[in-house]
């Protein structure tokens, strides 16, 4: 939760003094989200959310994750729209961030996820993907398998203090991916960020896919790993095959895996499962004492993992 | 800021399903607020706020204070009005809190007041004196000066670590206040904390009134007192009398205030400066290390109180 950068009425009337968007009738700020500072701005003509981004998010990775979501909009996906400011500028600054204003999406996200929720992600995934193949930015994912090993390193044997021998594993197991991690799979632009917060919902089907700061340019099917991860298991620790299977089903109404996608999925579950863990890992060890956001708990991610690691070929995940 | 109860989808969906107030289309935590968690909800019909009371608001009181915000409603004031379940009930239980249903109000409150907005302010403030004058509940005022000498006590002599002789100095504005506090004023239902971000704005008037926690039963002027010291004081602590005229000649152009309530206004300004302070002092000295919400400065109230001390009878404010 989190409004980092206050924003008075006289300092959101001048900034938005500059957008052809009606007159201001209610402002408040939104205590959703752990990385930026996000308002609710009702106007005589729609309803808006106005971002500050906060010094997590690169201010050089910015024109790519607006300019992403204006494509995908314009490709008729339900995505927080950018809104010009009477300039053409998409990104502003307010109170020493930069800022952007977006449409706002109706619906909400789902804590507890019926499997056919998953085929709805599944399909609205898939149409972010076909939208996305001609966006002509790109991306790098830093969070990907080269990343990884510094984030290990930033960890070192601190991570022990979570469990005895818990670097060790982390260690070969990123060994073992960074030598079978496929290359050559179909690419183009990932979320890399689908978890249900960031999915809305209305009536059961996807309404809305929102929080585009982790966008970049990677294979797809590992946006299909992020969410076998994200999505199917149960709040026991369980892996819902159900739910993974409804998942690729609901992708390929829309957008067919290739033989190759299908056989890298253990892979690059493993994968985001590490990415996962060693982030929240890394956040566990650095959070500041008597922070207000709470770290996400790391072994969660650790038990995903193991079963990922046992987990017998693609079959496993309903494909 | 704040949402100290989380709510999620589902606990939200059952506890709505008992309202007639369309399907939920959006829903979000709001970080307004230090008492209570607020959260905006959207519906196929309207708007609404969704509050669950926190420990700090008695339960025993909430049926006063939702009881007047529905009279105040009826009688065309435009604050928030309580929706009753399915049930006639307008107080129900969400995850263990006391939780009500409001209408949402349109409009912004000002950070930065312009001494019109102050005549605005008197004038509705005025107007909600007289719709509350026939409500038939009463609650007592436990922060006027009965109870300002126990909140000293429990500052004790920490209250010097503020400023050398700060105690004292409290002490004997207190046992002054005591001897010579007003009695047989005009008395009513009084907000007692319309602070700007309680008043918000559309157009430069005022569009609406919230959060009624405070209210009580006491001195009508006493609320004229309270927004002398939370509107017409300058950033620089020095007090604009022209807001103050504003304030008093809005409140009198729909009530007019007696020579007894002229009279006791500078008492009833010194009263209502030492109570914030007191509740201030004690919030500084009393919350917890590495709080997330940063206690107010208890200097302001003090600087504040020495501007009344010094003041020269009613003509000081304006009146």
């Amino acid at each position: 939760m989190a409004v980092y950068t206050p924003v008075s009425d006289d300092e959101l009337q001048t900034f938005l003094a500059d957008y052809d968007i009606g007159e201001v009738t209610s402002f408040a700020g939104i205590a959703e989200g752990v990385e930026n500072s996000n308002f609710l701005v009702r106007t005589t003509r729609s309803t808006y959310i106005l971002t500050l981004y906060e010094k997590r998010v690169k201010s050089d990775d910015l024109p790519f994750f607006v300019g992403l979501m204006e494509h995908l909009a314009d490709k008729g996906l339900s995505c927080p729209r950018p809104v010009p400011s009477r300039d053409g500028a998409t990104l502003r600054t307010l109170n020493g961030r930069p800022a952007a204003v977006v449409t706002f999406l109706e619906g909400m996200w789902h804590r507890r996820i019926q499997p056919a929720y998953c085929r709805s992600l599944g399909a609205a995934m898939a149409e972010m993907h076909v939208a996305g193949a001609d966006f002509p930015m790109t991306r790098a994912n830093d969070l990907s398998v080269a990343g990884w090993r510094p984030l290990l390193e930033a960890c070192g044997m601190q991570s022990n203090q979570i469990y005895h021998g818990l670097y060790n594993a982390l260690n070969q197991e990123l060994g073992f991916l960074e030598r079978v991690w496929p290359t050559g799979l179909p690419t183009g632009t990932i979320h890399a960020d689908l978890f249900p917060d960031n999915v809305f919902f209305l009536g059961g089907e996807v309404s809305g896919i929102i929080d585009f700061y982790f966008a970049c340019t990677d294979a797809l099917a590992y946006d299909l790993a992020i969410c076998l991860n994200a999505w199917c298991f149960e709040p026991d620790g369980s892996f819902n095959v159900t739910k993974a299977r409804q998942l690729v089903t609901g992708y390929q109404t829309v957008r067919t895996l290739s033989a190759a996608e299908r056989e890298a999925m253990p892979i690059l579950a493993r994968g985001s499962a590490l990415r996962f863990l060693l982030t929240r890992l890394y956040d566990w060890l650095n959070h500041p004492e008597g922070a207000f956001v709470k770290p996400k708990d790391p072994m969660e991610y650790h038990q995903k993992l193991r079963f990922h690691q046992s987990a017998s070929g693609s079959a496993a995940y309903g494909l």
